[in-house]
């Protein structure tokens, strides 16, 4: 079996499961680092799993366009062509078009766009995404899905909602690998009778798992908090529940709560790459000329190696004078803030206590935003 | 004793030695890695001393300029501010003057000119210099020298040469740690005559070392490898022998045979950046396209990181798409080449087959340039 998932413990809404994929253990609540390009921007594989990760994710579109599905194939697949002996989500690649590609035109067929890179045109239909992901040869791929934008019309919500519910229907179809697991996302915004209708819909198709796509893209954190718990529970019980492109140590410690297993999301590399890393109270800008002369190190409770060797001084010199080590160090550092975060959610989760925990945790995130 | 220097073995005039600073051991002929800020550009420390680096080399006119040598100074020195438990050898600071900074004038007092970070007017003495590098707490510091550019007229080159012996004198004057040991620097360009008058004033001054400057600033590889072995015999014999910024490997390989002990370049770092591979058989350009389907490593033979675990396709795939990790990969490759060519040469010189060892490296170099 390529995939199975167990839930061996729940306090309240928030559970701690166990995600077993081709022999790999992952335990849930995880946060996945994001790998785009087949890479966690800076860091070496053996630098991701000494911040405790064991499963990221890679982008099938920027996969697609650089270096192709096809050579990716040809060299083995992702986790031989880059060397990672852990798991791997890829996603459709339908958010990176939707964002990034250019001259994007979307019907119930597919998606036509031109690549950013060089321009060239292309096509991405749900059995074009499971293929490329089959290629890729992840272990769990994402039904291609349309997701539209926060606060657009009702009426175009409804017709992203029902061609989501479409397209999953022809992935599960297109879908032929036996290694890989096709998990299906729900689309609906924070329209909780949408968000019922698609996740019925989809139920019925037996999807292993489920995505909540749709958060994160413009609406306000209370505002996706506000709907979070009961979108959720509108979702198979027994399959894994992954939300989507989120997001701070706030909205994962929530969406714990709302009973999410699985996270992702660019903030912790992309901040570090801007010299800005997680501590417990909150966020800390290295470059701020306050850190200049300081000996002490950027979390005293952090394990990692920018933690244990460096000083909050040499960090923010190394941002100062634009060296690579600043965000390889910070990057190191923002996996392992957040791989300890999910790690005490699990524990406090096990031990019955995840809903003071997570209240200790944000009373201590003052600078938090 | 800051520093000793014992020299166990010869082979022709090759020179097997053994430099202690301040307890760390460094076997020589050794390269040290150019960790121009207070790091080496993309790596971690540990990283440095898996490539079998334990010196490696500080630019004091960068680090005067950011974070200042007196923070430096204040924060415990340049080892603890990056937290770097190997030795390190600092330059005087004149080099950089000369090629980076703005509205630079030269007189036997010193050196004027504009910071190239923000036109800030600044002042390098010979007395200033040794001050810079003793707040910095390097274990090795150099002079202040003046180096002309290759090709210069010959009265300018004779000033160069006497003010530099003039700056060594006033740094040997002002140098006060009994931590650090300060090495004097030869002019000469490629006049024997200079270098040997060079050589003999130095020598009087009793420094605990001697480098060769003026060299790999404009000439060709065979215009110094003409006057290298002499240049080097007017240097004392029990004292180490640095010859500055060279090189590439054919260089560093010939500056052993001429009896050098010591040598820094940006090259493998540098290089590295620009997803240039330094191999046996020459240079390597990871961006070609030749590189995108190969399943092999970068170098067999090599026992580092990226030859280890990644392929040419891996790499090439992340200079393709610029990510961090090619440069990071290359930069711990580049390092363990150098580390591996110096490794090498000990032994052959220890065995009594250095000349033949020497040959034979260069013979598989075809594509070396």
């Amino acid at each position: 079996m390529a995939m199975s998932f167990t839930l061996p413990g729940q306090d309240g809404l928030a559970r701690l499961g166990k995600l077993v994929l081709k022999g790999i253990e992952i335990e849930t609540p995880v946060f996945m680092p994001v790998g785009t390009l087949g890479t966690v921007k800076g860091i070496t594989n053996e630098q991701i799993r000494e911040t405790g990760s064991r499963l990221i994710l890679g982008n099938t579109y920027h996969l697609a366009l650089r270096p192709g599905a096809d050579l990716v194939h040809s060299l083995g697949g992702l986790h031989r062509f880059m060397n990672w002996d852990g798991a791997i989500l890829t996603d459709s690649g339908g958010f990176q078009i939707f964002s990034l590609a250019h001259d994007c035109r979307i019907d119930d067929h597919g998606a036509s766009f031109r690549s950013h890179i060089d321009g060239t045109f292309l096509e991405l239909t749900p059995e074009k995404a499971v293929e490329i992901q089959e290629k890729l040869g992840s272990d769990i791929a994402m039904c291609l899905d349309e997701c539209p934008p926060y606060g657009c019309h009702k009426e175009k919500l409804e017709t992203a909602v029902k061609r989501s519910i479409l397209w999953a229907s022809r992935c599960r179809q297109a879908a032929r690998s036996t290694e890989q697991s096709l998990f299906a996302i729900v689309q609906g915004a924070t329209d909780l009778s949408l968000r019922e209708f698609c996740a019925k819909k989809m139920s019925a198709l037996d999807f292993p798992g489920y995505a909540l796509g749709g958060f994160s893209v413009g609406e306000t954190p209370e505002q996706m908090a506000a709907v979070l718990a009961e979108s959720a529970s509108f979702l198979p019980e027994n399959k894994p529940r992954y939300l989507m492109g989120v997001g701070r140590p706030q909205d994962l410690l929530n969406g714990i709560q709302a009973g999410i297993d699985m996270f992702d999301c660019v903030m912790p590399t992309r901040n570090a790459r801007n010299g800005t890393g997680f501590i417990p109270a909150g966020k800390i800008k290295l470059k701020n000329a306050v850190h200049r002369g300081d000996e002490t190190p950027l979390d005293s409770e952090c394990p990692c190696l920018a933690c244990t060797r460096h000083t909050r001084a040499y960090l923010h010199h190394l941002f100062q004078a634009e060296e690579m080590l600043g965000p390889i160090l910070l990057t190191i550092h923002n996996l392992t803030y957040y791989g300890t975060l999910m790690a005490q959610s699990r524990a406090a989760i096990q031990e019955g206590r995840f809903e003071s925990f997570r209240r200790d945790c944000l009373a201590r995130m003052n600078g938090g935003a």
